[in-house]
């Protein structure tokens, strides 16, 4: 990429975000969809609870005079454009996401949408000048808990996914995307897929306890993981478990047990960044006496290096063939999910490392391993991501907890680097 | 035990039993709670299905002119005691159950009853003399599917349990036994517990394979193997499956795939015919992309010889201390159930096996592998079990099947040992 400002403007000053403001924001939207006697909260994509909470970024993106369109996936974009800017270019983006898991937390996407309303508050209350218009978008359905795929507004934004399959989508629910969109008010009228932003920039919550267990304020998302998502169904033989001789038996648990265990030992081998995940297991009839007949489970493998995700998948492949044969069931697998890992610009990588350290801040480079909008905006724009640290790496959860320290940090990080990449006017 | 009748008699003829009378029984029986499209049907314990199928046989036992008694936990007798016959004697007792899983077949349980019902209709067409009465019993709840413990009635029958206890059963529906008994009308009021039997011999559906791998007509039941049930609980930590590096995730998922791996190895270290099962697993919140929080999964442990059942008990305890240090997950777990071996009769057991090498069948000495209720008469008197082949192993199913020759074999042995037992009064 190329940015409008030289290098040693990197360490040029921002003006320092509110905190307060920003966390009485954060709390205000997590009223919405709140989950009784915890700090979290429940609006899955498209229900009422998300378009009360839409309705409310929306009107704060008033508030602020942001130009506001929502397109016709229901994505919603506020531009700041102020006097002096040139409101034609491309303006530099950032954002993320407002619906949440149905047990979500309140920082989860939450944090990147409204630091970045908080970024453009305190500029423009700074009468900061800027060459190019400074966006926040909050994206349609990033967590797919209700409609599948997940990250589905952004995907379709970059012209990853067509309108009308989106729009066509069935959730777990039996609910259509395109009705609820119009029941709820966000099926907007600009096209999708959108102009392509300047450069895209998103904070957003680590998830996971890589930052709090290095103690270190800022991670510096270099890449997101590669992701193979695989449902395996195996057929054994339902017997009776005091009558059935061992040798005798094609025991569809035992199998799922064998995999279960197999997919550590494949990432323990293969070594970090491979993670493998057996989260989901059901077994038929499951019961204590009954040999289980039948039994379904998944297989999450996430690996940076997309040659290193294929052999994970192929050894998985193999061991399957071997346990099939061992055991006398049958097993079968088929993709749930396959994305291939992306990797962020280096070179607004490295201007969020160096604005991180610029600010005092400690940093660690680091992959995200989960999915987000970043990685969908990284196909037609310079792009990348600030994590800042989860208490004990929970996430998707009530009691997701990130210090306000950390939060103001990794807000400032933001601004600095937004104001670097749309270039101080001056 | 003390038999009436000198080892010679063993090879006394029996008239033959009309095995087609018998299937025309199963069949009628099976008629009621009959699931549609299979041979199948469901009579959980104290339904009204339950009480239709015991109306049914209470009438057949009428209708042979047998002293039908029931008592209060609602165990059914109909004692046989023809002219000739010393009506005050202790009874040769044999039976089983009616009631049915949720999913049975038409032989588990009833093949036992109806059995004894041809016996006797046999014996009474040719005038077959005998000395002692020969009783046909069904015990209620031999299942459990419905209201916990399993065997409840013959468990009650022989002082095992209390009446009281029994009769304030809740089931898993919510509904007490001592209502539904009210329900039904099979509350009776014979006292319980009843009067021992002179000898118990129980025919049954192997329910297993062994039978019929080893192409073997007639199972001559030695023991019933011990069973020991255990729930196991595992609490680790929920966590991102794409953001938490392998070596700092406490994965209850991985701790139950392991569990249920080393069962199958402790199974085959301790070699036949100790059997191992972990039938149900339970993972939460059981999503592709979370590592598990928590697991719940049972282990079903059996053997005849009870201290090595003790053994397998150990070793399962000391693997998963082991696996809660290395996972760093808490582990806990109780006892569902846990029954010891029993042993049947010698002398019973080996009448059942020369009754069957007489009639030119072939036999072979084996363990249950299930529980039976002629478990627990042994508690009182000689007890022993005939078994005949199971199609495929299967019993739990509407698919159960055992061939008609071999009903007729098996019940033509148990026509003989009967008559054996009760004593041909000449």
């Amino acid at each position: 990429m190329a940015t409008d400002s030289p290098p040693n403007e990197i360490a040029a000053p921002a003006p320092t975000v509110d905190a307060g403001r920003l966390l009485d924001r954060l709390a205000a939207l997590a009223e919405i969809g709140a989950i009784e006697g915890t700090e979290g909260c429940s609006r899955l994509a498209f229900t009422d609870a998300d378009g009360a909470g839409r309705d409310l970024v929306v009107g704060w993106m008033g508030d602020l005079g942001l130009d506001v369109s929502v397109d016709v996936i229901g994505n919603v974009i506020g531009i700041w454009r102020p006097d002096g800017c040139d409101p034609d270019a491309a303006p530099v983006l950032t954002g993320s996401h407002i619906d949440t898991v149905a047990t979500g937390g309140r920082y989860d996407g939450n944090l990147g949408v409204l630091a970045g309303l908080e970024v453009i508050e305190t500029f423009a209350s700074a009468g900061t000048p800027i060459c190019r218009p400074i966006g926040v978008a909050f994206f349609s359905n990033e967590e797919g808990s209700r409609f599948a795929p997940d990250m589905m507004g952004s995907l379709a934004y970059v012209g990853g996914l067509s309108v009308e399959e989106a729009l066509a989508t069935v959730g777990v629910d039996g609910a259509i995307v395109v009705d609820e969109l119009d029941r709820i008010g966000y099926r907007g009228s600009t096209p999708c897929p959108g102009r392509a932003p300047h450069a895209y920039v998103e904070l957003h919550i680590e998830q996971g306890p890589v930052l709090e267990m290095a103690g270190t304020r800022i991670g510096v998302v270099e890449s997101v993981q590669g992701i193979s998502w695989t449902q395996i169904t195996i057929t054994g033989q339902s017997n009776h478990a005091g009558t059935t001789p061992m040798h005798l038996r094609r025991d569809a648990g035992y199998a799922a047990a064998r995999i279960g265990a197999f997919v550590r030992d494949l990432a323990v081998d293969l070594g970090p960044p491979q993670v493998a995940t057996v989260g989901a297991i059901n077994l038929h009839p499951n019961l204590v006496n009954v040999v289980a007949a039948s039994a379904t489970l998944t297989v999450d493998l996430r690996n940076t290096d997309d040659a290193v995700l294929v052999d994970s998948e192929r050894r998985l492949g193999l061991f399957l063939d071997e346990l099939a044969d061992q055991e006398g069931v049958t097993i079968t697998s088929r993709s749930l999910a396959r994305s291939e890992p992306v990797t962020f610009d280096p070179t607004v990588v490295g201007l969020v490392e160096a604005v991180a350290v610029d600010l005092g801040l400690s940093t660690l480079r680091l992959p995200s391993g989960a999915g987000h909008d970043a990685q969908m905006l990284a196909r037609v724009c310079p792009s990348a991501m600030i994590f800042t640290p989860s208490r004990d790496g929970i996430s998707h959860n009530p009691s997701e907890y990130t210090e306000p320290a950390d939060i103001e940090a990794g807000t400032n990080v933001l601004a600095r680097v937004l104001l670097h990449l749309a270039g101080r006017n001056r």
